[in-house]
């Protein structure tokens, strides 16, 4: 079999390093010089020829630099003769624009799907994206995981047995209720309404939430607005307790803090495919590692073995 | 500007005699061959040359004949030199294969786009799409029209001050929740329940429907057996009438006479993006008209006019 | 090496059962669902990384059925990561659509193999084009077998001393002159003729048949009635005896049945390229497999063999 | 509509020039440099933006020099934003290498067609290709005419009664076929014989030839040894009177002489699509012009008219 | 003809305002947001439809934003249906990656460009390419513009009888010769020298400088400290004085600070390609519009005139 | 490991020969045909599929010739399933087309790039590029080495304190400042001025060669006339002595004869990455053999090894 080389972008080297530690690889290193005028420009620094290349990088702030920096390894790699190249992005920011929602804008979720296999991408490694269609974007082959698992196994150390998983977005609900199948509990979602000058905002909480324990959870969370809004309109119905959870924690804007601040909230729950800053973090944080999942997705795929098989407990969720 | 020309494939050549009407342009011959090996070959009976050709073809029952034609019409209107092909697929019955919900599944919404694509179109028009996201499948233009405006006249003629839109499936419920928005209603769900034997059913309707108007509102009924089971729940909760109400009407395996034999269904709703055989009509059956809808935007789409244009007022739903 | 992996569509699973069975391997299921919409899903049941998948699966009735099935395994095989995807098609129909005769005709034998290479097919084998042309309407590698040493094992068994191959087309005698020549017969065609209403029939017989041992070679038989009257005018000839032979039999529309209640045709011989229906074979029918042939040359394909090199003898024909 | 531009490249300026003349457009120069390394840079010398570019170069001998010169043309139309290319070659020489019989062997045809595509050909107007399926070779439109009309003009001046056309190659008849039907006429074919020392000659005519007048006719004459084969068995059957015809005229290694100096052989007819040089004429040479039909087709092409209808009464041959 | 439609990205409107001023077109307003995840989505605010829509931006500081912003646009234009889209990019700073001068380090240059053709640009208008084999990495038309005759103008005004122009860089004096040819001056360049530890400095000038008026002349000055190398150099040899000039003025790091602080420095010209902030603007600076030239290119592309005949008199430079 | 197999065109065998020698491995052969209508066939005589296959062809004069004949063995190897197909071509004299100094000319770089990829080339190893940004013209890896670690080596052997390497040209002396580094030599080079009747020649020589030993060096000398018209500047300079080098040496029109003709040139120095006929010799001809470079540089590639490491020490160059 072709050997394999790991390598990291700038985004986030820590997680890099996890998967390289649960593979028992090494990291080979990365060179991003900045010039002048700009540009970036990336030097591989460890052997491609014939090898089965893997390059981690979750697309986050700054989402651009990152992007043009994993594009820019995709062609270093290519270009020195990579065997395969597999692009493992723990977060797939561009996912959310996956619609045109309205005249002539960008549809950025193809759009760098494209990009990512123009710059020599052979395929993807992604993780819980923001719609199970946006695999459709991809014109390679994308090993698709999802974090219910890890979010599971956290959440049933406690007693579940009057709990409700309540989605935000009552047109997003998907992802909660398979949650809510995973781990026996009900479901609730958030509805929103469009008031007369425009604003969208939640209306009402459909399903059961009276004196239950609530997970509020979403794909990610950036500004925290959203959840911010859902938790008033859950007090107003008597919750027993208010848990929020997700597996993109962006925290963009003081959201962690912010959140962290809601008495209520007894925990707030992510997994670290997105760094989040060490003096960020709240005594309320927890982050759940999906370090050793990707670590095994890649060698199964770098031993041409069945990825789906490894989710073969949570993907009937 | 260059002429247009319009052809239809045997799917549903009324809908084009309407559309070509409402347009003030012919229908042009399209002969389809079925040779001894079961083979199609299609000659486009009327010059394409430098024309802005389009094919209007739903990829209703029987689909694979439907879609092949299909890619024969294209592929026939590019070698004889159309200027721009148009693709209108009033129904894309593969949108629904828009994600890998099981390993090594085909992913036909993506695949018909490319294979569309493949045999020479250049840009599609499309209808009510089960999943935004599918919009992003096409590596080419794609004009994304929906039926709501059309399906909110007709409901205004009944007072609606005490209406509630019912998605069957709380995951799909984005289109409920802007119909209800768009006629000024509430919105409810049915939630869906795993069983220890892997059954899905319908376990409870989040949202209130006691008392009031429901519309259950799907994009397309097929064999019709969610929205039966969704009735079986709204009736335990005493909703004060019931209309059922879909842009493609399908009615596969009897649907269409099944649901109208429920007593307490006031009325089935659909439009013509898809034909309807007469002699399967029903009293409570109303087919609403696309035609003027598809037309303007073929009109505007030859004249490079804006099409989002034409859904302004329903856009922001 | 990579592992072989076998999949047949629903097209004629005992041909990739008998393959399979001379190969040694297994063949891996394939499950095809079919929506109430009437499209398609495919899944390859068995692991698909890095191997090297074979999907066998002739082009016959109902031609679109299989065709767009075919697509969706391709598109299912690239999409599980398939390291290579060879589709063996033993009979590509829409080989016959190979020219432009008519403006603004589809060319479908061109189309059908960009589909294939558009939903991920890496090769072809296919078997008795029907030009040896079609071979270049692809853009992959392709093995074009073709069953002249089965038909001539088959023929052998006879007293070829005083034998004539007749073509039923003049314009297509090549396959029949190179057969003829592989067993030391001598080759004639039948001249077709055109009338004033537009008729084209067969008008004469040019070589000699008078007194001869005939066989009747075609690529394919479908309906049969371009045999039917090739046999009306070579009995003005006076031949000796009559055989009927091709490598594809089709037999539509009761052809078989028809051939076989001519009297003086003596026999009826084609391969199993093509499913033939029990309950359809008459005393007259000889099917030679072509099972063998087809899996050594899979084979030697997932071995790096050469392909050439097994029809050697043959290929000087 | 957008202008014409109308280039040539060194291969047949003549035609060329005689196009345009029909056309009533000028020949807009082109600059052929050949570098001290022996490579070409080729300069058009009129505006191409956003023109109707036509490019017209037979592939003649020299013909590797003319293909790349070719390429380099498109290539230049392309960098000097041409809105259209349409290469006008009237003689595809590299059309025979239609198929693979022996191994592991290039397929000139197709990947001419595709060098012309990488090379920026919008579209090709190409004159009696080898075999019909060539057309498919081409991933972009194709118009191909043939020069059956102009022959047929030709013999119409001679009494044809008793008039029997014969195709060299019994493999190959069709063409032969068709025009004996134009013209009212019988069709024979030579069948050709392989020998245990493997070569392979003309063993018999088959079809009535005896005290006839005989057109022979094949798409191109090069060397013209299997004319010459054929004239041999011809005389032994004692036909009234020979003549040759062929679209293409190629001869080479002083094949028109040859043929020229059989006694019997009464004329020798051919098309200007491949430059004769003066000095090679001999007394029976009969050159016809294809200049209106190409530039007819041209005329059509810029103007979006139907070219199939240019060939109405001869298409149905 | 198409109607025009210019966008300008957030890189440069300044220039974009002035192109449309000269064009007598309104800049149509282009709408770039950034989400809470830092993603940008890009909504042109005026119909593209059959439009042939200019997008300018040049890829300055951020580059990796406005190299996305700019892909966006493309991506939103061709997703509107744009009938062309030329990208203008007055400054491609990507261009100066365009060799491979280490092992498995990015091609960056041609990277970006395949990333604009991907994104759906159909031709680009570029300036002063850092070499002029950028052109060729492109697979769309490129106009390329150069400035020589802007700054040819501005330094007329001076008296140029003992002017020599000086390239930094020894290999990289075509420019330099070429814009000396153009104002009928000397050329001479520095020398660069390798150093046993790596260092690599300019060593010496070679060409006469003594006590003449030095031009010194780089496509762009970024640190600007190859330039001031430059100057220690040149004062040892005694010039009678120095100006300072280059099309890029990207004056990262206070290089306009510095070297404006260069006592004998008279003079710093650079173009407008990219903004130069306001208040970092110096005495000594002097800014030549290119506004009206690429007005006039742009004039011209959309006419389907000639852009070289625009520079006819300096394109022999 | 995939096995290796390496054939050669006709443009030079020799080296073809010496690179399988040193590898180790058999040259397997290659049959071109050309038949009577000028039309190339190739034929690869030795099993290809899966291999590794190399394939050898400098395109040497006659340029065209060679070209086809090598896009024909690309497609050959392609269509015999080649596992992967490397070009190496240690003279890729189209790169010298590699920008566009006049409107409307063809860019030969990148074309026949682009050509080799569409007959099928996966990588390419390519020799001394005209310039270095030729690599990014194509779309494939490439390994690009360069001869100038047999110059130093050749060189090494006199005395080379006063040695100054001379550019013909001063735009592109980045190749002799480099081996200038590489010998610890000065650099010099030829300028060029612009007369009134538009001719072009070297007016000056910038740099020291008064009384030093002289390197005349350039990537190629086809015709030799710059390299005579720098000779005359030169003397007039009173230069020690002078050599001549260069990669490849074309010796165009009696290029060969007339530099050694010239008394005082002490030596005339190429590689044979082009084959000089052996009637050219002269007795100051030295020819260096890069055919172990490039076997060490295909076994390397052929084994999956870095290539850059070979030429560690001079890449510094």
């Amino acid at each position: 079999m072709r050997d394999i080389a790991v390598f990291s972008g700038s985004a986030h080297p820590e997680l890099a390093q996890e998967v390289c530690a649960h593979l028992g690889v090494p990291l080979s290193p990365t060179r991003v010089s900045r010039f002048a005028n700009d540009c970036l420009e990336v030097q591989l620094q460890a052997n491609c020829r014939e090898r089965d290349v893997f390059l981690i990088q979750p697309l986050v702030r700054p989402v651009q630099e990152h992007l043009v920096e994993l594009l820019l390894m995709c062609d270093a790699a290519r270009g020195a003769s990579a065997g395969r190249i597999t692009v493992v992005m723990p977060h797939y920011s561009y996912a959310r624009s996956d619609k045109k929602d309205a005249p002539r804008i960008s549809l950025g979720g193809r759009l760098v799907a494209d990009l990512l296999v123009a710059a020599g991408a052979s395929r993807v490694l992604a993780m819980t994206l923001h719609a199970p269609q946006v695999h459709g974007f991809f014109s390679v082959p994308v090993d698709h995981l999802h974090a219910l698992r890890e979010l599971a196994a956290h959440f049933r150390q406690y007693d579940l047995t009057r709990t409700t998983v309540v989605s935000p977005d009552l047109g997003n609900a998907k992802e909660a209720a398979a949650f809510a199948r995973l781990i026996g509990a009900q479901v609730a979602a958030g509805a929103k309404q469009r008031f007369a000058d425009d604003r969208v905002s939640i209306s009402s909480v459909i399903g059961d939430v009276a004196d239950r324990d609530v997970i509020v959870l979403d794909d990610e969370i950036a500004k925290g607005s959203t959840v911010i809004e859902l938790l008033q309109k859950l007090r107003e119905l008597g919750p027993r307790s208010i848990r929020v959870a997700c597996t993109h924690g962006l925290f963009a804007a003081g959201a962690l803090k912010r959140l962290s601040e809601q008495p209520d909230v007894l925990e707030i729950v992510c997994t670290n495919t997105v760094p989040v800053p060490l003096d960020e973090h709240t005594d309320k944080l927890r982050i759940l590692s999906i370090g050793p999942a990707l670590a095994e997705a890649v060698r199964r795929i770098h031993n041409g073995e069945s990825v789906s098989a490894l989710f073969e407990d949570s993907r009937s969720a």
